[in-house]
């Protein structure tokens, strides 16, 4: 079986791997397709290499199907196609202890904190899994994990048919928060200074703006008429937007901070008070927003080829990363990673 | 009859004031005691001239008694003794239709956009007021407007019995929040420098810390068993306290903004999206949050005796006025308004 390993400085190698017979409580999947996540960017750029510790197979967001089950496994068969909730938490900590065990205190990010689903097998733990039904092909599986994302920020904000709600940043992840939001009945503006990816919301039935060109408070006031909106996701991750989240919310608005903002930003508290705002961290995703991402693609209210921007054997994963490297039309590069031996 | 009038720099003059007959909804208060707020301070210094314009009669942490009632004004009776919850909202923006005429986009707040309270009569929208059981006297009743800042911030904060909250600064709100949040059954740490308001949290049965001289996260730490604390209340309005509230808070913690930050202070929203915290802005009060409060007065589950530091006669408000000016073991000083003659 082939393996891919991140070797440092941009650079995969394809090497002979191991088919990992699965232990008690574990199963081993033959991985069908797996995306290219902005981490998983991160990682190629170097940034994580004391975290990754390379030679690393990497990748995180994956469909496969079950090829071997091992002890005390209950609930899944061989050749069932699944997709992979990659989260090891500790069980033991107070997190977990409170049920929040996607932000367990001592959570290893599988693909990152170990080895990920670049390769033909990849053998996991039987906890992480989530059943595709029949009418999800294994291409949309791979992007289940990145919608998952979308729908626990979604269900972070609480919000509701008939609400308004501001995505800030078209990038992946910000349009699939846009799509969750849309399924809703929730009325939904992009804001994305990119032309393609403005074109990209569009084509989904989502109204954008481009706040380079356009003054998005102005464009939120008159959306709402003086309201505000009433949840904001912050997905893009630059200052702007900052400033912009507590200037569009309406009083009351729920902002949800999905974007990671490594540096200590300057925040307008004095609206937080003055409007009753509420921000809310959102990270990862748990059970219950795999089972609802499914189900949205399961029951066709999202679509997700549309997403899909590149497909690249495994053994060309290193052309895949080069074609996404600073390409903001891509939206979701998978690499096939199925042994057709 | 007697008014006190702000007429800037620090300054009041007491006046022959007009008693205003009560207009159809409108209801005469005869003033019984009223608090010096930390916000009637910010007035004295002259930083709130612009909006206050002087000479005003400010004043709005207030007790009183019903004497005369305008036309159409229903349930309340000559004699009854009342409190007024000081806010004018303007009944037809985006946040008075959703029913939180608290943070009406034209809220105007009595006592500071109109006359307030440092008065023998003051006359007021009878949507205003909310009555006071014989149980609980006038000099208690000026403290409710306080207490139901205290009481809108713990329940914003979702906080219940069995959890542990910290509460950021021990000065009259921040003690009256601590009082609250025991009150629900949780257990509470107050942060203060100050010895002499940690010596009033103690008193009140309340753990306490000084920030200056120990390392309030590690203190946490150990106080939670390395779990966080669920809630932390932001009263001190301080730069160490953005720092540790982001710190001290447990993961999906709930962070509630009650002190005022002018500035933008810079934030850590990394601890946001890894421990999926929650920021909530809170201010002023809602009805619910002055009906809560009079009943923990009247059932004697919080006493607010201990937090009434001196009674002035509103002939001498220029003295109140001096003997809280940077006091900061002054808890509240009332100005005994009523007129004996």
């Amino acid at each position: 079986m082939l393996a891919a390993e991140y070797i440092g400085n941009k650079s995969f190698q394809v090497v002979e791997g191991t088919k990992v017979e699965p232990k008690a409580g574990e199963v081993c999947l033959k991985v069908g397709y797996v995306g290219i996540c902005g981490t998983d960017m991160h990682i190629y750029h170097g940034v994580m290499d004391a975290r990754v510790a390379p030679p690393k197979t990497t990748g995180h967001e994956m469909s496969g199907t079950v090829v071997a089950i091992g002890e005390g496994v209950e609930g899944f068969a061989i050749g069932e196609n699944v997709v992979v909730r990659p989260l090891d938490w500790c069980g033991d900590c107070p997190a977990c202890n409170a049920g929040n065990t996607h932000i367990c205190h001592n959570l290893k990010f599988m693909g990152i904190d170990s080895a990920g689903a670049f390769q033909n097998y990849w053998t996991v733990k039987s906890r992480t899994l989530h059943k595709i039904p029949a009418g999800v092909s294994l291409q949309e599986g791979a992007l289940i994990e990145p919608l998952s994302v979308a729908t626990h920020d979604v269900s972070r904000s609480r919000l509701k048919a008939g609400e308004k709600a501001v995505v800030l940043g078209g990038g992946p992840i910000g349009q699939l928060v846009a799509a969750v939001a849309k399924s809703v009945g929730a009325e939904v503006l992009v804001s994305e200074p990119n032309e393609n990816r403005r074109a990209f919301a569009e084509k989904m039935g989502v109204k954008t703006v481009n706040p380079i060109d356009e003054d998005l408070a102005a464009v939120v006031d008159e959306w709402t008429g003086t309201a505000g909106a009433d949840v904001v996701f912050e997905v893009s991750g630059v200052k702007p937007a900052i400033d912009a989240m507590t200037e569009i919310a309406a009083v009351r608005g729920r902002i949800v901070m999905v974007a990671i903002h490594s540096t200590k930003p300057e925040i307008d508290l004095f609206k937080f008070f003055w409007k009753e705002l509420e921000l809310l961290g959102a990270r990862v995703y748990e059970a219950a927003d795999y089972d609802w991402a499914i189900e949205l693609v399961a029951e066709k209210k999202i679509d997700l080829a549309p997403f899909i921007s590149s497909v690249t054997e495994l053994g060309d994963i290193q052309g895949a990363f080069e074609g996404m490297d600073g390409n903001p039309e891509g939206m979701k590069a998978l690499v096939k990673c199925t042994d057709e031996a």
